[in-house]
């Protein structure tokens, strides 16, 4: 039997279904394959046309000259059975089905015709009825829209749509994914084994999960747990209301359940649930980024006090600790601030703060063991930023989360070289805090564990 | 006495304290003046200079040749009395005060000595201790960043930061601001006489108002009282938790007072409240380029399954009403539709729909009367999306509001063709609901009004 390692990493893949019209799936996948710069063999599968993209086409799978790991299906539903049967009977060992046209639409025959005709060749298939595959390390993309930038965040998708958009969030920040993946209608690899792979992946640091019911709970249960306690699970699950819940009924036919026990459960076992899809990505790109607190208490650090005060208020909701600063390093700090600085939590460094001013309060609190993490606010055009975070976590162990906004032109550099340089950034302060208050139930959770395995 | 209005159509301004130092306010604010395409008069005084930026310096204020509306102060604390008294010697209307140096630091001397000097002049003044104004109407960028955009949403602001990133957003989204005014210590001009200016205002449509505390009861409460009866004001007030509030108290020393009652005073007056940065400005936007419907029934059409759900989830959340699409229309979006679609809310195109699949299902839905407003989720590539929505919109009298997300280049593009076309767009579908929720808010309001004068 193989397995979905032998899909990710094919070493040759036919596109079965090839277009010139590019309009067409066939011809789109094709393309994002070229442009990911997949290196492996690429045979576009078409009876009547002779070049697609500059690659010479094949008229079957079965007169396909070399190996053949991996079949990309875009013919119609009626076709899809039989195009498998001609790549088992290559020794291809996995398929990713884009057609729809199966069990979606009631038509069950189809889809039981082709799992019988993966199984007597132990092809594993995605899909079908799915937007596909993007796997950055393989740089294979066999699905749209083109993401090539490496990443930490490997994403596994129920809605095309929601896993493409996180790929494309992570791109625009320039901090990229290991994967994405679509699943369809998961008549055979679902949610659990791609956590698997996730979990073993060295690519993977943080698995991006968005499931609308959990199928086989047998084989889900055990993964997901386990990933846990290996690598920040970070979960999207719609269905939260009555209205939505409803609304996955008719989409993906599945029970989204009670919402209330997922919620339970993924405290349970330390899985980072997001509420919506701004903080799928926002959790995703802090545990791919920063380091996890060692608590709750958060020393805020800010050029505005306007945006000083958002983020108090997003804290005192998020449930952290925005404790006051000892007076030993309020003294400290204001030996070394000017005197219009405001000495409280937040610390207000004004409108005027450059970056020497807050490398001025990162010096004053030293080793300060009174916090665990620390918020730093960018509220203005403040230039070298980005240096000032790297000195800070280069000489103490805190974590440091970023927001930047008001900066215009500097904003925008400042957070792009910050992004490269793995330092967190979020456009408003409540987006930031509520990312550190997911870094701290990560925390929490494996400390809840540590103490289990201890007793 | 002079008005706020003269200072914002001021033809001819001084900037006191000019500076040839890039890194100075002095620089800055004359050189955005200058970009900004400023069509006035513009005098950079600096005692020691020559030429800055291309103008002839005037040594001092009593030296200027010609009329002077405005001076803008960049110098010292100490010299800022004296640079008023000079200004208003030469018959000028207002004053803009950048420098800090007075209450806020604990000198209530000089704050007394300044209001005095423009007392006796008839002055009015914006400051000190401020980010400025931008009145884009009069390419006025008496501030920072550089934002020449003009648009609908006139933004009042304690907080510089946050007023200029609301100003920094509507720039990126192509829908610009009518202007952005940073009050600081609030010596002479308040909230009250921006709210004022802004209702009589034909460019601004809507007022976005950033607040930490009401310093003159008696002056705020009938100014935006009378303004929410005739244009959106939109509220962002931190110091929403306990928290919050006393970071508010080491801001501007003004008391946040009850939340709960500024909330219930919102709700009263049909001010909408936003709870974060996000919101303030989602919600600006959504009143500044969308109808208000005329109800809360939201039929919601996707591409994209998963962002239905995620939108149905939001719009349960909101107190939307996302009630069943009558058996009639049903059948006519069944005639029209492919039978992939999903005919229910949400309206699940699938994700091979077309803009002309999107064109189809509102021509079935021709007159339809079962909703107030529709949310179009466009959850992939789809190339003519804006043209779609122009259609629907130049045929119908129902609202449209946006969420365009998994669509990469296309979508960059769409988006800002329907910003161009004046059509809110919003990248998430969760924020989408939330400002058809805004806009619902502010339609009961009016109801709720329109009763109350009837009886």
């Amino acid at each position: 039997m193989h397995t979905l390692a032998d899909i990710l990493l094919a070493r040759s893949i036919a596109v079965v279904g090839a277009s010139a019209n590019p309009e067409k799936m066939g011809y789109v996948i094709l393309n994002n394959l070229i442009q990911g710069g997949y290196a492996g063999a690429l045979y576009p599968v078409n009876l009547k046309e002779q070049i697609i993209l500059g690659l010479p086409c094949i008229p079957s799978v079965a007169d396909i000259p070399g190996e053949l790991d991996l079949v990309v299906v875009c013919v119609p539903a009626a076709h899809a059975a039989s195009v498998l049967r001609q790549a088992g009977a290559k020794g291809a060992k996995g398929a990713i089905i884009i057609s729809g046209g199966f069990g979606e639409i009631g038509n069950y025959d189809r889809a039981v015709e082709l799992t019988d005709a993966a199984k007597a060749y132990g092809m594993r298939v995605i899909g079908p009825n799915c937007q596909g595959v993007n796997y950055t390390a393989n740089r294979m993309c066999a699905t749209w829209p083109l993401v090539k930038s490496p990443g930490a965040i490997g994403i596994v998708s129920q809605s095309g749509t929601i896993g493409a958009e996180i790929e494309l969030l992570a791109e625009r920040d320039g901090i990229g994914v290991s994967c994405f993946a679509a699943l369809g209608n998961k008549s055979d690899i679902d949610e659990a084994d791609f956590i698997d792979f996730f979990v073993s992946d060295p690519h993977t640091k943080v698995i991006a999960l968005n499931i609308e019911g959990i199928g086989d709970p047998e084989r889900f249960i055990p993964a997901i747990t386990r990933a846990a306690r290996i690598k920040p699970v970070v979960a999207l699950k719609p269905g939260r209301t009555e209205k939505g819940m409803r609304a996955v009924a008719s989409h993906t036919s599945s029970i989204a359940g009670n919402d209330r026990l997922f919620t339970a459960f993924c405290r349970k076992y330390g899985i980072i649930r997001a509420d919506d899809l701004t903080e799928f990505y926002d959790f995703c790109k802090a545990a791919a980024l920063s380091k996890t607190p060692m608590g709750p208490r958060v020393l805020i650090i800010s050029s505005s006090g306007g945006a000083g005060i958002l983020s108090a208020d997003a804290a005192d909701e998020a449930g952290l600790d925005i404790r006051a600063i000892s007076g030993e390093t309020i003294a400290r700090l204001g030996q070394a601030l000017p005197s219009q600085c405001v000495l409280a939590n937040p610390l207000d460094l004004t409108g005027d703060a450059t970056a020497s001013r807050y490398e001025a309060a990162f010096d004053a609190l030293g080793g300060n063991s009174e916090f665990d993490v620390i918020l730093a606010i960018f509220g203005d055009p403040i230039a070298g930023a980005c240096k000032v975070i790297q000195r800070q976590l280069s000489v103490a162990s805190m974590p440091v989360v970023v927001s930047f906004l008001g900066g215009g032109d500097v904003q925008l550099r400042e957070t792009a070289l910050m992004h490269q340089n793995g330092i967190a950034v979020y456009p408003t302060p409540e987006r930031a805090v509520k990312a550190i208050g997911a870094l701290v139930r990560l925390r929490l959770a494996a400390a809840r564990r540590e103490r289990k395995m201890v007793i």
